[in-house]
């Protein structure tokens, strides 16, 4: 169970920035993550771009920004991993394993991730069935590695009006046929900002664990995905009504 | 505006059968919408069917049971119409015509459907972007009536853990880019009574307008679509728990 | 068998314009269809049309200029159409009644055109499986009509180098799993004249007994289209060497 | 350009099994592939498998049956590499290093291949467009590696009378668009032995330089992909084919 690693409380957020850009725009939404009372710091370091000639991420010096707000803002860091060779240093770094969508079936990667015993979060592949999302996970149960998240994200669709399809009845269904932890990131799926806090509604609502969402302290000056990037302000505001409404949930009961 | 025939509460909720069966199955079945606080009785009498072998709906007497339950149970009765020649009829005994995913580009109904004045409730096609859905409703429009209720219905994807794949972005979409009504469908669109609840929950929480979910008093016998349909305690159990949270939200503002 | 009402030769050739737009356009690709050897020329007297702002057709004049131009070119005449109202006078138009991609499951439509006794040519749903497609076949042989040509004409995907994904691995397995005869649309799948022969080339070689394409005098003026419309000249180079295929067959067994 | 390593004629044949399972099985096929005329053997060493329970491949085993097979009967090797780590040890043994679908956009993985030298063979994904496939592309051409040839093996859609759907209008798109080698992949496409031959045919006709074909000395009693084999015999009649028809458009020029 993930609750072995880190007591959780349910639903908990992961936030932050697509891309670590620096120091500034890091930190500055770390503390903004922790005030509004995230739970987690995410920040890529290794950016996966359909094009090589796209910003690649900032690397190494990207994981020791990464750990360096964790540690002074007390968040737990979340960070993507492409490559094996990798996974020694970024785990050095970070408190849990990020694996991207266009790596769920990249099996030496997660066989190296279960290896290294640190949490995962396993997003869904772009055309993934959820049995084959299963079967991802089992490659890392297989290592002894049982502390996973899944993280549903989007699938590809005709449907143009989103950047891709946020498939929520994932959300009940691995409830029901998984132990699995399940997060829902809205803001890769939809692609606009504007849709991203009605979609994490929707997902708390179908009772996933928790979310995973975009931040930015700039969206319109983001080296990447700004368009799908909530402002502090925005973040500020919801969190702060997810707390409302955790709270009404906890007098009625 | 829709508002202008029926002044409407929402979120409201159309329930009912997924095929007017017999008088026993449909007034039972209205007994509990009613009873449970739902506003529209729905029910198949055209039954749009993959194969000519499969049972096509009891036609006309189904219309007929159906404008005697909505009467007895003081429910409006939404049903489907599949050809121009049956409008005449249909509009006759129904409140609302219900265009199925597989006529959303049947224009010449369109434009009928529109002719009749009556409100439409015009389900999203199987493969349709949200362009082409509006300008579904835009034939409808085109001939005067602006009575019309969207109905996301689910997607066709390659995702197989359900039977269509819940488009529910299109609910914010549509509230920021259209001034028509959105309900969403959860039964069609996961094919899985045990996901309808919490995709139900989903949908409200994502901001629609209402529900249309299918509800059988022995749904494991109903001619069609059993799989999906709740049964008369679920839904009376869901109903008050929506007016609890819509009570709890007035309390707050 | 669709060869009871006219002999024919495979594979055979379907062509003509989009849309009727006006007595010289049709007349002049009749005669090119014909002097290059096609069989039945096509062109829409009713046009689906995603917009009701579009152009919506000629209408029954589009239905007398096609039967003329059949009369004098001796082309048999393909048209679509939508509304069950109107089978009885595109019957007395037409030779093949068309369903189009977004009536495959206009059940009521289905029946109608069965009942004309009328061939028709059936198009693949934008997101029908093999299966749902030869269902609907079944709702007109139920009305004793066998004369049934299939038409691919490509499905809904994600994949946006083409308007629609070309699936032309239904032909062998049509082929194989029933006798219904099947034509392929290049045109409407690719939406790109520049791919149009090499698809209707792949689409011979895996076996198809057909095959439908869009030719236009003068695309870049067409009112729907254009873009997948070959001229006259190429249409007639590629018939030419269709023929030189099928007698080097000819020459070998 | 790919010619620069290997001079290679067109339309050339890559055929061999879905796995290495054992000298006998291998030898039989790479006997059967060079004496009907095919070019280069395959055969998977490290097999990427949706479950961690499945048959993984042999290793580097496999690696050294594949080298001492393609010595033996003169047939260049192409084999599929899946860990950055493992790039070294099979540039050593095989002629082309496969990406396949799932690695696709594993960049780290691209860049490795790049940086080998060796030519490449890159599957498409399963959901990527054709300009995230040349995106891929060009991660191996920014490492000087320009030896690339991209393999259409079906992509994922709601289609479920094949495995994939072949999307062959990607052929006719790339020798328009691109300068690379294009080679079509109807086994994995289509799932089924039954349709891999019309669909090779229809590859050919739209132009492709090359296939890819599984073929197996006993299919029924493959470890992987024994549904979608050819028998020895099957390859080598469709081998005839292609080279009369070959030979017959030299004497047509």
């Amino acid at each position: 169970m993930f609750l072995e690693k880190f007591p959780l409380e349910t639903p908990f957020v992961i936030a932050g920035p697509c891309a670590v850009e620096n120091r500034k725009q890091l930190f500055e939404t770390a503390r903004a993550v922790k005030e509004a009372g995230g739970h987690f710091l995410r920040g890529g370091a290794y950016k996966p771009r359909t094009s090589p000639h796209s910003f690649q991420g900032l690397g190494k010096k990207g994981l020791e920004l990464l750990a360096e707000a964790g540690k002074l803002f007390n968040l737990k860091v979340v960070t993507e991993v492409m490559d094996t060779r990798d996974v020694e240093i970024v785990a050095e770094y970070a408190d849990v394993l990020q694996i991207g969508s266009r790596n769920m079936q990249n099996f030496a990667l997660l066989k190296e991730v279960g290896k290294s015993g640190h949490p995962v979060l396993l997003k869904r592949g772009m055309s993934a069935t959820v049995r084959e999302w299963l079967c991802a996970a089992e490659y890392i149960k297989a290592e002894g590695n049982h502390n996973i998240i899944l993280c549903e994200r989007g699938i590809r669709t005709f449907s143009d009006h989103t950047r891709n399809t946020l498939d929520l009845s994932v959300v009940p269904y691995i409830k029901k046929h998984s132990d699995l932890l399940i997060v829902v990131d809205p803001s890769h799926a939809t692609g606009d900002s504007s849709l991203v806090i009605p979609m994490a509604r929707a997902a708390l609502a179908a009772g996933c664990d928790g979310l995973m969402l975009e931040v930015h302290p700039q969206p319109e000056k983001a080296l990447c995905d700004g368009k799908q990037s909530l402002t502090l302000e925005q973040f500020t505001e919801f969190m702060a009504e997810i707390r409302s409404c955790v709270k009404e949930d906890a007098n009625v009961s």
